[in-house]
């Protein structure tokens, strides 16, 4: 008989088990996830390509020699229905192999603002030279600066260099994109008359990128996406992927290029789909926990990983997107707010900037539910933070038959009398189940007495069965095996709901008010987005508070990183408030174990 | 009889004649050149490396496989011993190559200035991160400059990488480099405690390059060096070189790449004789004229090398080290001084700032000598500037036996009846004539009347000779050849005087003066340095006015980069000197052609 082994399918998150020998296709097939495979496996059409990261496999065939470049097989890529597996293994599926895409959260809760972006358009005509009129190039355009009272220019070399080339081959017209400050206007570079100025809003979540195209004149965003992470290979969550740069200085700048290339690439496509230049993207706004600061920005992460945990920045920065290696216009500035602690990061103060839309007067609780979840408190003009290892258990990781919101995932369950009931995100076949299904699963669980309030199954009920000696729930007949919830899977959810809840109640106490002061509960993230809040409240991630003081906002930091884009004041605003806050470390709070202890029941 | 080729010698500049089949060794030697070749040319030693950069050569021969790297061969790197001439050819002798090295003016009038550098040392002592002292490493800085009254940081990410590190390793004390502007402390980098802060003066000739290592703290010149500019290999003056970068993207890019690569190991080399680090410089000025200028900062040429001849920049940067990149401390700063016109660079602006070392009530007239010769006379609280295309003639090209100032080169020549008498630098057997030579030459036939004013010849004197029909002055017997000044040698030489003495004319012209009303001559430059003022009068480059009127000064260039290297004030200054120039177009200017014309004359 066939040897078994574990195969990760990344950035999905799901893990499944095949024969040795079988065929990443149909492993990938059998576990009821659709790679694009137009020729039906054959090998003819390279459709179905996959990257290896870890593990063994055949060797290339002749047919992968033909359809995949050199540079390709030597990054690791292989066609799906081609590469058998001979060993444990680690595979990344490129978004372009999947045949549906995944659900990613993109939209939040915009609101309105005066806009007042930080780069504007300025229009020149100028003369040109003549025996006559002997000026330098960029002395016309500082005196057509000067004439509107601009100070003069400073510019990189690159945005000198581009110039004058530029101004010559636009008959001496051009838009100016400029940033002014104190004493000089920056120059970010120069585009044709009447092209709009745009800018890119990016909240780096460590699971997903989401990214805007922003119109800085009207606010308007013309694209947007959702990718996965790229640095999902070296890592699932900020902490392993610390380890992993503190391995060497090489590891770390893979991080950073990784991210980079995402990034651009990204931007690549929006404007591709919004049909305008790359050149005119003149300003961002990136947003992200500290760690993902610091790999974007190639700061040391060694102080990160050990306590006390401190930044090497915490201040707001503004970089030169050439210094990041951004491939958007040569004198174009990154913004990126401050970060509160080692584990509170810029993207928690883009949230704490959407919370202006509510009533200041009242009382808030602000929570960005991730892999790692940060909770806000503002209450009578005090913000108190705090920083929660909730772990990548919402997004299905570390559950057995667990996967992130793609297609296929179970996301409902409904339990009556015997009858278990579950819906699919696709309503395809179950190919496994997210987080908000797990959620739903065990709220429904408890409240037919399947489970107790310590998560303990009642092996009396029928549809608990052994397998090892261990307990486990059968929620649905999947493609080709049962999906269950097992015993450790209750566990996990445990420890994620509990880490979020001791938050919620330390917070609490620091500000010396009860639950039931909380006027409005917001809850933000793509989780928290999909989130049943009747399930979150049933296992008590959230105090049981009256269902209309909770409001699912989505991707809040993105909002924020948005507002930052499109005007100058709310990054002013946004560095008060990350000032304001008192940050409560948990790990060293005196009640937080006991605390902790006590949130893990249901 | 074996074919006759000519081999032209970089960077020398000296142009021979050898026989087909010839090796370069043998050639060079025929000149009277000393290469470096320890084992006597036999091809074991490796030590008479040369590097052929146009023409025909014999094969690489197995010896010189042994002796040289493939990176090397590729490259064209050679043995002068093993490689025979096939054809016209262009052959680049490296420094380490040269038995003996050239003399290259690097001192200059130094002149006493308050010091007042750009960037100056905080020391700091901080206490480290704790359980209760999260602040992030930056925040640390922030507050220890804070308390000085500086404003918060703003760095590169490269120093702020390098910060959290540094800090780490140096038990939390360190000597910071800033640099405070308006309401930022620019971050230079972080050096030991107790670290001396050094700085880079720069003076990029067409030619050649002088380069000083000065501590800021104290204006001492640690180190100090003279190397030939790269870019020769690419054309002798700035007007070829900008037509070879106009040839190619390519081509601009080599430019800068090769005179940045110089600059780094010479202030390697600095460094090393001074026992200093290359991260202690944390600053640097930059001076050159208009077209090394903007190859230096990879800025476009092509609108330089077609009239109306304009800058792509004239004002004064402020570039980062790491833009151009220079090698130096990450967050260096490197200051380029204004530009006045495309044929005025900066490098003029600090000639005209030393001469502030004269009265100032008095009329100067500011000459700096070079293959481009530029002109200042500050009368009456004007300055009127102008360019002379002066040529290469006095760095010995294009004269038939011509060489620049190197080991063999007569320097002084004296007539005296039927003798004639030369003096060679180094004292060694004559190998070519040095600008200062062939002035000093001129000089002599005018006052003994083997030339008359016109630059004929008296063909009656027994030391003229002809040779094809044209006349042709022995003035020594050479190695291996007579040295002679041709008719073709006087005309160069009439040619480039009189561009000079026009640009004064005109310049007199401008103020409405005459030459007696000049009270100082400033003759600045590496060829003003050793001129011959009398026989620089007595052919007519300068108005025949009393000789303490002269005044030498060397390379006022190189020590005007120095004064605004310790002086911010001093930049300020040439910053208003640039402003404040009349600059006088020769080439359209009404009278230049008569006045051009009428200065042919001896």
């Amino acid at each position: 008989m066939a040897q078994i082994y574990r195969i990760d399918l990344e950035p999905i998150g799901r893990r499944i088990e095949v024969a040795g020998g079988t065929n990443l296709l149909e492993a990938a097939q059998q576990a009821g996830i659709d790679l694009v495979a137009a020729c039906g496996g054959i090998g003819i059409c390279g459709t179905c390509r996959i990257r290896l990261v870890t593990g063994q496999f055949s060797p290339v065939s002749l047919v992968e020699e033909e359809q995949l470049r050199p540079e390709e097989l030597a990054a690791g890529y292989r066609l799906a229905c081609q590469a058998e597996v001979h060993s444990d293994a680690r595979v990344e599926i490129p978004p372009e192999s999947l045949a549906t895409t995944q659900r990613v959260q993109v939209e939040g809760q915009d609101v309105e603002i005066d806009l007042d972006p930080s780069v504007f358009p300025f229009d020149i005509e100028l003369d040109p030279p003549g025996l006559n009129d002997l000026r330098s190039d960029l002395t016309r355009v500082n005196q057509a600066l000067g004439e509107a009272d601009y100070p003069p220019v400073r510019a990189d070399l690159a945005v000198l260099e581009a110039l004058s080339q530029f101004l010559r081959e636009h008959d001496w017209k051009a838009r100016l994109a400029i940033r002014p400050e104190a004493a000089i206007t920056h120059l970010v570079g120069a585009l044709p008359e009447g092209e709009p100025l745009l800018g890119l809003a990016v909240d780096m979540g460590s699971t997903k990128l989401a990214v805007y195209l922003v119109e800085l004149a009207t606010g308007v965003t013309l694209a947007r996406s959702g990718v996965m992470n790229p640095q999902i290979s070296f890592g699932e969550d900020v902490v392993s992927r610390i380890a992993f740069a503190n391995k060497g200085e090489d590891n770390r700048k893979l991080l950073q290029t990784r991210l980079v290339e995402t990034f651009n690439q990204s931007a690549a496509e929006l404007c591709k789909a919004a049909n305008v230049r790359m050149e005119q993207i003149v300003d961002a706004v990136v947003v992200g926990n500290t760690a993902m600061h610091h790999f974007l920005c190639g700061l040391p992460v060694r102080q990160l990983g050990a306590a006390p945990y401190v930044p090497a920045v915490s201040e707001a920065l503004d970089v030169r997107a050439g210094e990041l290696g951004l491939a958007i216009a040569p004198g174009a500035g990154v913004h990126l707010p401050a970060n509160i602690a080692g584990y509170v990061g810029g993207d928690h103060v883009a949230v704490l900037l959407t919370t202006q839309a509510f009533d200041s007067k009242k009382t808030l609780a602000a929570i960005d539910i991730g892999t790692n979840t940060e909770i806000s408190l503002l209450h009578d003009g005090q913000i108190y933070s705090c920083s929660c290892a909730s772990g990548p258990a919402f997004e299905g990781a570390h559950i057995h038959d667990g996967m992130r919101a793609a297609p296929g995932a179970i996301e409902r369950v409904r339990i009556s009398g015997k009858d278990v009931q579950v819906t699919t995100i696709g309503n395809t076949a179950p190919v496994g189940i997210c987080g908000t299904g797990i959620l739903n699963a065990i709220s429904e669980m408890l409240e037919w007495k399947v489970l107790d309030k310590r998560g303990v199954f009642d092996r009396q009920d029928a549809r608990v069965r052994l397998y090892n000696h261990k307990a486990e729930f059968v929620l649905a007949q999947g493609v080709g095996r049962d999906i269950v919830v097992t015993r450790q899977d209750i566990n996990e959810i445990q420890l994620a709901k509990a880490a979020i809840r001791s938050g919620i109640e330390i917070l609490l106490e620091e500000a010396g008010i009860p639950a039931e002061a909380v006027d409005d509960w917001i809850i933000a993230g793509a989780f928290g987005t999909y989130l049943d809040l009747n399930s979150a409240r049933r296992v008590g991630m959230f105090p049981n508070m009256p269902l209309e003081r909770f409001h699912q906002v989505g991707n809040a930091a993105g909002v924020g990183a948005k507002q930052m884009l499109l005007s100058v004041r709310k990054r002013g605003e946004a560095n008060l408030l990350a000032r304001q806050v008192h940050y409560v470390e948990l790990t060293t709070h005196p009640n937080f174990t006991r605390t902790f202890m006590e949130t893990m029941y249901f």
